[in-house]
Protein backbone atom coordinates (compact mmCIF):
# COMPACT_ATOMS: atom_id res chain seq x y z
CA UNK A 1 0.00 0.00 0.00
CA UNK A 2 1.22 3.62 -0.98
CA UNK A 3 2.60 5.68 1.65
CA UNK A 4 -0.05 8.65 1.79
CA UNK A 5 2.54 11.05 2.58
CA UNK A 6 4.81 11.07 -0.87
CA UNK A 7 2.10 12.44 -2.24
CA UNK A 8 2.88 10.15 -5.43
CA UNK A 9 0.44 8.88 -7.17
CA UNK A 10 -0.39 7.47 -10.38
CA UNK A 11 -1.65 9.60 -12.94
CA UNK A 12 -5.69 9.11 -13.53
CA UNK A 13 -5.68 8.87 -9.77
CA UNK A 14 -5.30 12.77 -8.55
CA UNK A 15 -4.36 13.87 -5.67
CA UNK A 16 -6.91 15.93 -3.80
CA UNK A 17 -4.29 19.45 -3.47
CA UNK A 18 -5.80 20.21 -0.13
CA UNK A 19 -4.50 17.24 1.25
CA UNK A 20 -0.37 17.03 -0.14
CA UNK A 21 2.50 17.66 2.28
CA UNK A 22 4.26 20.50 2.30
CA UNK A 23 7.94 20.84 1.79
CA UNK A 24 8.42 22.63 5.40
CA UNK A 25 7.98 19.70 7.41
CA UNK A 26 9.69 17.63 5.47
CA UNK A 27 13.45 16.16 6.17
CA UNK A 28 15.86 15.80 2.97
CA UNK A 29 15.25 12.04 3.50
CA UNK A 30 11.37 12.36 3.14
CA UNK A 31 12.17 14.10 0.53
CA UNK A 32 13.94 11.58 -1.34
CA UNK A 33 11.21 9.13 -0.54
CA UNK A 34 9.36 10.83 -2.99
CA UNK A 35 11.54 9.48 -5.94
CA UNK A 36 12.25 6.18 -5.05
CA UNK A 37 10.36 3.97 -7.20
CA UNK A 38 9.21 0.31 -6.75
CA UNK A 39 7.66 -0.23 -10.00
CA UNK A 40 9.47 -3.26 -12.42
CA UNK A 41 11.15 -2.15 -15.57
CA UNK A 42 9.67 -3.30 -18.69
CA UNK A 43 11.09 -6.89 -20.09
CA UNK A 44 13.18 -6.37 -23.64
CA UNK A 45 11.84 -8.81 -26.01
CA UNK A 46 14.05 -7.85 -28.69
CA UNK A 47 16.59 -5.52 -30.88
CA UNK A 48 17.15 -4.89 -33.83
CA UNK A 49 19.46 -2.36 -35.87
CA UNK A 50 16.81 -0.55 -38.21
CA UNK A 51 18.63 2.08 -39.79
CA UNK A 52 22.86 3.42 -39.67
CA UNK A 53 24.86 6.28 -40.53
CA UNK A 54 28.26 7.31 -40.15
CA UNK A 55 27.43 9.10 -36.96
CA UNK A 56 23.94 7.20 -35.80
CA UNK A 57 22.94 4.30 -34.98
CA UNK A 58 19.24 3.26 -34.51
CA UNK A 59 17.60 0.43 -32.49
CA UNK A 60 13.84 -0.93 -32.27
CA UNK A 61 13.30 -2.43 -28.90
CA UNK A 62 10.00 -4.75 -28.10
CA UNK A 63 8.91 -3.99 -24.34
CA UNK A 64 6.90 -5.63 -22.24
CA UNK A 65 5.79 -3.59 -19.32
CA UNK A 66 4.82 -5.04 -16.16
CA UNK A 67 1.07 -4.58 -16.41
CA UNK A 68 1.48 -6.34 -19.62
CA UNK A 69 0.86 -3.40 -22.49
CA UNK A 70 3.79 -3.99 -25.65
CA UNK A 71 5.27 -1.07 -27.33
CA UNK A 72 8.57 -1.25 -29.97
CA UNK A 73 9.88 2.10 -28.99
CA UNK A 74 12.82 3.59 -31.28
CA UNK A 75 16.26 4.72 -29.61
CA UNK A 76 19.51 6.21 -31.11
CA UNK A 77 22.38 4.52 -29.67
CA UNK A 78 25.76 6.48 -29.12
CA UNK A 79 29.07 5.59 -30.67
CA UNK A 80 32.30 6.44 -28.96
CA UNK A 81 33.86 7.07 -25.70
CA UNK A 82 30.98 9.52 -24.18
CA UNK A 83 30.91 13.16 -23.98
CA UNK A 84 31.94 16.42 -22.25
CA UNK A 85 30.83 19.52 -21.27
CA UNK A 86 32.98 22.28 -19.51
CA UNK A 87 32.31 25.23 -17.71
CA UNK A 88 35.01 27.35 -16.98
CA UNK A 89 35.29 30.45 -14.80
CA UNK A 90 37.44 33.20 -14.19
CA UNK A 91 38.06 34.64 -10.85
CA UNK A 92 35.95 37.31 -11.06
CA UNK A 93 32.74 34.86 -12.04
CA UNK A 94 32.44 34.86 -16.10
CA UNK A 95 31.98 31.77 -18.07
CA UNK A 96 33.70 31.01 -21.24
CA UNK A 97 31.29 30.77 -24.02
CA UNK A 98 31.84 29.75 -27.60
CA UNK A 99 30.44 30.38 -31.03
CA UNK A 100 29.79 27.73 -33.28
CA UNK A 101 27.79 26.73 -36.57
CA UNK A 102 25.24 24.07 -35.68
CA UNK A 103 23.90 21.94 -38.44
CA UNK A 104 21.05 20.29 -36.62
CA UNK A 105 19.43 23.89 -36.20
CA UNK A 106 21.33 25.56 -39.16
CA UNK A 107 22.94 28.61 -37.05
CA UNK A 108 25.16 29.83 -34.65
CA UNK A 109 24.72 28.60 -30.95
CA UNK A 110 26.25 30.06 -27.95
CA UNK A 111 27.23 27.64 -25.70
CA UNK A 112 29.77 25.55 -23.24
CA UNK A 113 33.00 24.10 -24.82
CA UNK A 114 31.96 20.53 -25.62
CA UNK A 115 32.84 17.69 -27.36
CA UNK A 116 33.63 13.82 -27.30
CA UNK A 117 36.33 11.97 -25.50
CA UNK A 118 38.84 10.14 -27.16
CA UNK A 119 39.85 7.22 -27.22
CA UNK A 120 42.08 5.97 -23.72
CA UNK A 121 41.10 9.47 -22.57
CA UNK A 122 39.79 10.13 -18.86
CA UNK A 123 36.60 13.11 -19.11
CA UNK A 124 39.14 15.46 -16.64
CA UNK A 125 41.90 15.33 -19.88
CA UNK A 126 39.34 15.35 -22.84
CA UNK A 127 37.74 18.34 -20.77
CA UNK A 128 40.69 20.31 -20.16
CA UNK A 129 41.64 19.64 -24.53
CA UNK A 130 38.56 20.38 -25.45
CA UNK A 131 38.91 23.97 -23.94
CA UNK A 132 42.01 24.53 -25.07
CA UNK A 133 40.79 23.56 -29.03
CA UNK A 134 37.51 25.80 -29.11
CA UNK A 135 38.69 28.65 -26.63
CA UNK A 136 42.33 29.38 -26.67
CA UNK A 137 42.30 28.54 -22.84
CA UNK A 138 43.23 25.58 -20.59
CA UNK A 139 42.55 25.47 -16.44
CA UNK A 140 44.84 24.38 -13.74
CA UNK A 141 41.71 22.92 -11.80
CA UNK A 142 39.29 20.68 -13.85
CA UNK A 143 36.49 18.79 -11.43
CA UNK A 144 33.39 16.84 -12.02
CA UNK A 145 30.12 18.31 -11.39
CA UNK A 146 27.61 16.32 -13.12
CA UNK A 147 26.17 13.91 -15.84
CA UNK A 148 23.54 14.94 -17.76
CA UNK A 149 20.79 13.23 -20.56
CA UNK A 150 19.91 14.16 -23.20
CA UNK A 151 16.58 13.21 -24.55
CA UNK A 152 16.82 9.58 -22.45
CA UNK A 153 13.55 8.16 -23.64
CA UNK A 154 15.03 8.02 -27.24
CA UNK A 155 18.50 8.51 -26.58
CA UNK A 156 21.60 6.37 -24.61
CA UNK A 157 23.81 9.73 -24.66
CA UNK A 158 25.45 11.53 -21.76
CA UNK A 159 27.53 13.92 -21.22
CA UNK A 160 29.73 14.75 -17.98
CA UNK A 161 29.53 18.39 -16.88
CA UNK A 162 32.65 19.66 -15.42
CA UNK A 163 34.08 22.72 -13.77
CA UNK A 164 37.24 24.58 -14.90
CA UNK A 165 38.97 26.97 -12.49
CA UNK A 166 42.44 28.94 -12.62
CA UNK A 167 42.40 28.99 -16.56
CA UNK A 168 45.32 30.93 -18.74
CA UNK A 169 45.90 30.93 -22.50
CA UNK A 170 46.77 28.04 -23.80
CA UNK A 171 46.05 26.59 -27.54
CA UNK A 172 45.46 23.25 -29.14
CA UNK A 173 44.77 22.36 -32.41
CA UNK A 174 41.73 20.74 -32.54
CA UNK A 175 39.12 20.05 -35.69
CA UNK A 176 36.86 23.16 -36.23
CA UNK A 177 36.23 24.39 -39.51
CA UNK A 178 36.76 27.75 -38.68
CA UNK A 179 37.94 28.94 -34.88
CA UNK A 180 35.15 29.46 -32.86
CA UNK A 181 33.97 32.76 -31.16
CA UNK A 182 35.05 33.08 -27.69
CA UNK A 183 32.72 35.36 -25.53
CA UNK A 184 33.20 35.81 -21.66
CA UNK A 185 29.84 36.11 -19.78
CA UNK A 186 29.22 37.34 -16.49
CA UNK A 187 27.57 34.27 -14.49
CA UNK A 188 24.99 36.28 -12.68
CA UNK A 189 23.92 37.64 -16.06
CA UNK A 190 22.29 34.43 -17.17
CA UNK A 191 18.98 35.65 -17.24
CA UNK A 192 20.45 38.26 -20.24
CA UNK A 193 22.07 35.36 -21.88
CA UNK A 194 19.07 33.49 -21.99
CA UNK A 195 16.61 36.39 -23.30
CA UNK A 196 18.85 37.44 -25.82
CA UNK A 197 18.17 33.97 -27.93
CA UNK A 198 21.66 32.88 -28.60
CA UNK A 199 21.91 30.16 -26.28
CA UNK A 200 19.26 27.48 -26.93
CA UNK A 201 20.81 24.23 -25.93
CA UNK A 202 19.28 22.72 -22.93
CA UNK A 203 22.69 21.44 -21.70
CA UNK A 204 24.66 24.64 -21.74
CA UNK A 205 21.85 26.08 -20.40
CA UNK A 206 21.67 23.69 -17.48
CA UNK A 207 25.23 23.67 -16.87
CA UNK A 208 25.10 27.64 -16.78
CA UNK A 209 22.56 27.59 -13.70
CA UNK A 210 24.43 24.52 -11.68
CA UNK A 211 27.84 26.67 -12.70
CA UNK A 212 25.70 29.35 -10.97
CA UNK A 213 24.46 27.94 -8.16
CA UNK A 214 28.14 26.15 -7.30
CA UNK A 215 29.89 29.72 -7.54
CA UNK A 216 27.17 31.22 -4.90
CA UNK A 217 27.96 28.86 -2.86
CA UNK A 218 31.96 28.45 -2.87
CA UNK B 1 38.11 45.60 -37.13
CA UNK B 2 37.54 43.96 -33.74
CA UNK B 3 36.31 46.29 -31.23
CA UNK B 4 38.23 45.36 -27.82
CA UNK B 5 36.00 46.26 -25.34
CA UNK B 6 34.11 42.73 -25.75
CA UNK B 7 36.22 40.33 -25.18
CA UNK B 8 35.25 38.06 -28.18
CA UNK B 9 38.24 36.50 -29.61
CA UNK B 10 38.89 33.68 -32.54
CA UNK B 11 40.78 30.74 -30.47
CA UNK B 12 44.35 30.13 -30.89
CA UNK B 13 44.87 33.94 -30.23
CA UNK B 14 44.41 33.91 -26.47
CA UNK B 15 42.87 36.99 -24.83
CA UNK B 16 45.62 38.19 -22.24
CA UNK B 17 43.26 37.51 -19.28
CA UNK B 18 44.59 40.41 -17.12
CA UNK B 19 43.63 42.88 -19.68
CA UNK B 20 39.31 41.74 -20.24
CA UNK B 21 37.16 44.35 -18.93
CA UNK B 22 34.39 42.98 -16.36
CA UNK B 23 30.86 43.08 -16.04
CA UNK B 24 30.81 45.28 -13.27
CA UNK B 25 31.03 48.23 -15.46
CA UNK B 26 29.34 47.15 -18.20
CA UNK B 27 25.39 47.72 -19.23
CA UNK B 28 23.42 45.10 -20.41
CA UNK B 29 23.40 46.50 -23.52
CA UNK B 30 27.08 46.54 -23.94
CA UNK B 31 27.06 43.13 -22.67
CA UNK B 32 24.52 41.70 -25.50
CA UNK B 33 26.98 43.11 -27.83
CA UNK B 34 29.41 40.40 -27.08
CA UNK B 35 27.01 37.99 -28.38
CA UNK B 36 26.52 39.33 -31.91
CA UNK B 37 28.60 37.70 -34.53
CA UNK B 38 29.11 39.47 -37.69
CA UNK B 39 30.22 35.86 -39.33
CA UNK B 40 28.98 34.34 -42.47
CA UNK B 41 26.94 30.78 -42.37
CA UNK B 42 28.19 28.24 -44.14
CA UNK B 43 26.78 27.43 -47.65
CA UNK B 44 24.80 24.28 -47.74
CA UNK B 45 25.93 22.51 -51.23
CA UNK B 46 24.27 19.33 -51.05
CA UNK B 47 21.36 17.28 -48.91
CA UNK B 48 21.27 13.98 -48.60
CA UNK B 49 18.75 11.55 -46.87
CA UNK B 50 20.94 9.22 -45.80
CA UNK B 51 18.87 6.71 -43.24
CA UNK B 52 15.48 6.44 -42.09
CA UNK B 53 13.27 4.84 -39.80
CA UNK B 54 9.69 5.03 -37.90
CA UNK B 55 10.87 8.16 -35.77
CA UNK B 56 14.29 9.41 -37.51
CA UNK B 57 15.37 11.12 -40.36
CA UNK B 58 18.87 11.20 -41.05
CA UNK B 59 20.79 13.78 -43.34
CA UNK B 60 24.14 14.09 -44.82
CA UNK B 61 25.07 18.01 -45.99
CA UNK B 62 27.91 19.00 -47.71
CA UNK B 63 29.11 22.13 -45.86
CA UNK B 64 31.55 25.26 -47.03
CA UNK B 65 32.63 27.56 -44.71
CA UNK B 66 33.31 31.50 -45.04
CA UNK B 67 36.96 30.47 -44.92
CA UNK B 68 36.96 27.54 -47.88
CA UNK B 69 36.54 24.93 -45.19
CA UNK B 70 34.64 22.03 -46.37
CA UNK B 71 32.99 19.41 -43.73
CA UNK B 72 30.08 16.39 -44.11
CA UNK B 73 27.89 16.85 -41.35
CA UNK B 74 24.86 14.31 -40.38
CA UNK B 75 22.17 15.33 -38.37
CA UNK B 76 18.65 13.93 -37.45
CA UNK B 77 15.47 15.99 -38.54
CA UNK B 78 13.03 16.17 -36.57
CA UNK B 79 9.32 15.16 -37.72
CA UNK B 80 5.52 16.49 -36.69
CA UNK B 81 4.64 19.71 -35.33
CA UNK B 82 7.24 20.43 -32.51
CA UNK B 83 7.07 19.43 -28.70
CA UNK B 84 6.21 20.54 -25.30
CA UNK B 85 7.39 20.45 -21.55
CA UNK B 86 5.40 21.48 -19.20
CA UNK B 87 6.42 23.17 -15.77
CA UNK B 88 3.55 22.91 -13.66
CA UNK B 89 3.88 24.36 -9.59
CA UNK B 90 1.43 24.78 -7.13
CA UNK B 91 1.01 27.31 -4.58
CA UNK B 92 3.01 26.24 -2.42
CA UNK B 93 6.26 25.98 -5.10
CA UNK B 94 5.62 22.39 -5.83
CA UNK B 95 6.64 21.53 -9.08
CA UNK B 96 4.95 17.87 -10.74
CA UNK B 97 7.45 15.89 -11.81
CA UNK B 98 6.47 12.25 -13.88
CA UNK B 99 8.74 9.35 -13.75
CA UNK B 100 8.58 7.26 -16.70
CA UNK B 101 10.64 4.59 -18.56
CA UNK B 102 13.69 5.93 -20.67
CA UNK B 103 13.64 3.37 -23.43
CA UNK B 104 17.36 5.87 -24.80
CA UNK B 105 19.05 5.12 -21.35
CA UNK B 106 16.64 2.01 -20.78
CA UNK B 107 16.17 3.52 -16.86
CA UNK B 108 12.87 4.87 -15.15
CA UNK B 109 13.54 8.89 -15.39
CA UNK B 110 11.96 11.78 -13.65
CA UNK B 111 11.18 14.49 -14.88
CA UNK B 112 8.90 17.43 -16.42
CA UNK B 113 5.83 16.13 -18.08
CA UNK B 114 6.56 16.83 -21.89
CA UNK B 115 4.87 15.19 -25.17
CA UNK B 116 4.70 15.93 -28.61
CA UNK B 117 2.07 18.77 -30.55
CA UNK B 118 -0.86 17.37 -32.24
CA UNK B 119 -1.70 18.14 -35.52
CA UNK B 120 -3.67 21.40 -35.32
CA UNK B 121 -3.25 21.89 -31.44
CA UNK B 122 -0.96 25.06 -30.28
CA UNK B 123 1.18 24.83 -28.15
CA UNK B 124 -1.06 26.00 -25.36
CA UNK B 125 -3.34 23.47 -25.58
CA UNK B 126 -0.70 20.62 -25.94
CA UNK B 127 1.16 21.62 -22.73
CA UNK B 128 -2.00 21.61 -20.34
CA UNK B 129 -3.13 18.18 -22.74
CA UNK B 130 0.30 16.82 -21.70
CA UNK B 131 -0.16 17.52 -18.56
CA UNK B 132 -3.84 16.28 -17.83
CA UNK B 133 -2.47 13.09 -19.73
CA UNK B 134 0.53 12.42 -17.54
CA UNK B 135 -0.15 13.69 -14.35
CA UNK B 136 -3.47 13.51 -14.03
CA UNK B 137 -3.87 17.59 -13.06
CA UNK B 138 -5.00 20.52 -15.28
CA UNK B 139 -3.90 24.20 -15.23
CA UNK B 140 -6.29 26.88 -15.45
CA UNK B 141 -2.73 29.33 -17.07
CA UNK B 142 -0.87 28.02 -18.96
CA UNK B 143 2.05 31.22 -20.42
CA UNK B 144 5.30 30.40 -22.66
CA UNK B 145 8.18 30.50 -21.32
CA UNK B 146 11.23 30.09 -23.18
CA UNK B 147 12.48 27.72 -26.62
CA UNK B 148 14.99 25.42 -26.05
CA UNK B 149 17.13 22.89 -28.38
CA UNK B 150 18.87 19.41 -27.51
CA UNK B 151 21.81 18.96 -29.28
CA UNK B 152 21.86 21.56 -32.20
CA UNK B 153 25.18 20.49 -33.60
CA UNK B 154 23.41 17.20 -35.17
CA UNK B 155 19.75 17.51 -34.05
CA UNK B 156 17.07 19.97 -35.47
CA UNK B 157 14.45 19.48 -32.54
CA UNK B 158 12.95 22.29 -30.45
CA UNK B 159 10.72 22.04 -27.82
CA UNK B 160 8.83 25.05 -26.14
CA UNK B 161 8.82 25.16 -22.04
CA UNK B 162 5.75 26.01 -20.46
CA UNK B 163 4.51 27.73 -17.48
CA UNK B 164 1.43 26.27 -15.67
CA UNK B 165 -0.23 27.59 -13.01
CA UNK B 166 -3.30 27.37 -11.11
CA UNK B 167 -3.59 23.44 -11.07
CA UNK B 168 -6.56 21.12 -10.57
CA UNK B 169 -7.37 17.67 -11.00
CA UNK B 170 -8.07 16.70 -14.23
CA UNK B 171 -7.35 13.50 -16.13
CA UNK B 172 -7.44 12.97 -20.33
CA UNK B 173 -6.59 9.60 -21.48
CA UNK B 174 -3.00 9.84 -23.05
CA UNK B 175 -0.84 6.85 -24.67
CA UNK B 176 1.47 6.01 -22.06
CA UNK B 177 1.93 2.32 -21.62
CA UNK B 178 1.38 2.14 -17.88
CA UNK B 179 0.27 5.28 -16.05
CA UNK B 180 3.16 7.60 -14.68
CA UNK B 181 4.33 7.73 -11.36
CA UNK B 182 3.70 11.42 -9.77
CA UNK B 183 6.02 13.06 -7.80
CA UNK B 184 5.32 17.01 -6.45
CA UNK B 185 8.99 18.44 -5.55
CA UNK B 186 9.63 21.48 -3.71
CA UNK B 187 11.25 24.03 -6.55
CA UNK B 188 13.48 25.39 -3.33
CA UNK B 189 15.13 21.51 -2.94
CA UNK B 190 16.31 21.68 -6.60
CA UNK B 191 19.74 20.68 -5.65
CA UNK B 192 19.15 17.52 -3.72
CA UNK B 193 16.74 16.21 -6.89
CA UNK B 194 20.19 16.67 -8.70
CA UNK B 195 22.27 14.92 -6.34
CA UNK B 196 19.50 11.69 -6.35
CA UNK B 197 20.39 11.02 -10.13
CA UNK B 198 17.04 10.54 -10.58
CA UNK B 199 16.29 13.46 -12.75
CA UNK B 200 18.85 13.81 -15.20
CA UNK B 201 17.70 15.37 -18.56
CA UNK B 202 19.26 18.64 -19.38
CA UNK B 203 15.83 19.66 -20.93
CA UNK B 204 14.45 18.87 -17.59
CA UNK B 205 16.94 20.38 -15.53
CA UNK B 206 17.35 23.86 -17.43
CA UNK B 207 13.28 24.49 -17.10
CA UNK B 208 13.50 23.61 -13.36
CA UNK B 209 16.31 26.18 -12.98
CA UNK B 210 14.22 28.87 -15.21
CA UNK B 211 10.73 27.55 -13.13
CA UNK B 212 12.69 28.40 -9.99
CA UNK B 213 13.82 32.22 -11.04
CA UNK B 214 10.71 32.57 -12.36
CA UNK B 215 8.84 31.97 -9.26
CA UNK B 216 11.88 33.82 -7.16
CA UNK B 217 10.97 37.06 -9.59
CA UNK B 218 6.91 36.46 -9.13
Amino acid sequence: MPDPTLSNSPANTPTDLSTRDTSETLQDSDLLKRLLSSRQGPKIHQRQRVADSRLFHIEAIDLEFSNGETRQYERLVGKGYGAVMVAAVTTDHQVILVKEYAAGTECYELGLPKGLVDPGEDHLTAANRELMEETGFAAKSVTKMTEMSLAPAYMSHKIQLLLAQDIYPQTAKGDEPEPPEVVFWPINKLDLLIQSGQCTEARSLAGLFMLRDKLANL
